[in-house]
């Protein structure tokens, strides 16, 4: 079996508009690339139907897993749910388990569970529910796309819940060194290193620092003794 | 004419693996929505000769302008000028006028104006450079693509130099009413105002504050006395 891919879809106006600072990218990133299940692609679109069912195909289609976030609450430009049910051809209602378990969530709390928030419990048939500690309104998975909430607090807690029943390839290992030496001084010899380890991914990352550049060389892999070496070669190269 | 649309691309690895938190989507959001020019999609892929191509042909053929981010440096795995070159459809080469620039600038510092450096210099023909003031190294625009450093500092100077040969349309105007009721509490007559003003978007986003759960309602659209009509509608159902 292949290694497994995954993309994210972050689905909000909000976003867009430059109101909100994503950082669900950044966590899951940081996640799936120590869970082996390196993040190939992410989008961002508007809470617009024709735009998530489009990428919520293209993404569906290109890698092994999708996780979405946002769009999930209980008020009209919550769209998340019917369009990724539309996007996979699924029906979609105000699904019995989904409706149980926020009806005891509200009931307990002496809270009115009213239309705006049954509509939380839209669930595509098939799906299996993703449990949310936070605010109990669950997400969902169907097929192998995993719809999330766009809060930070809730999207990591999901992501916690999800995470254990993927299957990880082996995680990426990183390692770095720090140059002051702008990119240009050594993009040769390092192209070079680069070229003599096909296996890794070689990376420069160019910094400012008190008015100079410097650069940081990034080799990922899977191998940790080819790392190893790899690190021992840029070491002999570049360091002081 | 209609109003001008925008999309980004974000190309870098360090974005994917969670080395990095992108910051440039942020930013170009905020000024983008200022000038009138919704960003409507943005993408992030890795340093992928092929995934940079098709997300160029795609976003340059759906929107007015297309952004992108990273990957213009000296080092090997700097491939999106090329990238947007064979995506366009334009020949690409060390272009006279850039390496004129470069050329000068290194002179200038006692720096080897080396093979890595001249990488710098490769721009498509029939692109305009466009102006770094913070480290040279020009960015450019072909057609309607403008492409520039992934360094945040870089970036917005460059976007900077951009800006002003844009044609913006309407400004977006943006105005919330924060509120310590949950999303459930106020979906329904929430729904009800925002059906009756088409003409502007309206959104709601949660918040958790000390262990409760308030929604920002966010009215954006292009005519302030709409905004200022719905704001008091808004209001007069929710404000205390």
């Amino acid at each position: 079996m292949p290694n497994p891919t995954a993309a994210m879809l972050v689905i909000g106006d909000e976003i867009l508009s430059g109101r909100t600072r994503d950082s669900n990218m950044y966590h899951l990133a940081g996640v799936l690339t120590a869970k082996g299940i390196p993040l190939t692609e992410v989008r961002v679109v508007a809470d617009d139907h024709a735009s998530i069912v489009d990428a919520v195909r293209a993404l569906s289609a290109g890698y092994s897993h999708v996780f979405t976030s946002g769009g999930i609450g209980p008020t009209h430009d919550d769209i998340t749910a019917d369009a990724v049910a539309a996007a996979m051809g699924a029906p979609i209602s105000h699904r019995a388990d989904a409706m149980a378990l926020l009806g005891a969530h509200y009931a307990a709390r002496g809270l009115p569970f009213n239309e705006a928030r049954q509509r939380m419990a839209r669930i595509p048939d098939g799906a299996q529910l993703i449990d949310n500690p936070v605010s109990i309104a669950p997400g969902f998975t169907l097929g192998n796309v995993h719809v999330m909430a766009g809060v930070p607090t809730i999207f990591e807690a999901m992501l916690a819940s999800v995470l254990p029943t993927l299957v990880g390839g082996p995680p990426l290992i990183s390692q770095s060194l720090r140059l002051m030496q702008g990119e240009g001084d050594i993009a040769t010899r390092f192209a070079a290193i680069a070229a003599a380890f096909p296996d890794l991914s070689m990376g420069s990352y160019p910094f400012n620092q008190d008015g100079r550049f410097g650069t940081n060389l990034v080799i990922r892999g899977t191998d940790a003794a080819r790392i190893a070496l790899a690190m021992a070669e840029l070491n002999a190269a570049f360091a002081a």
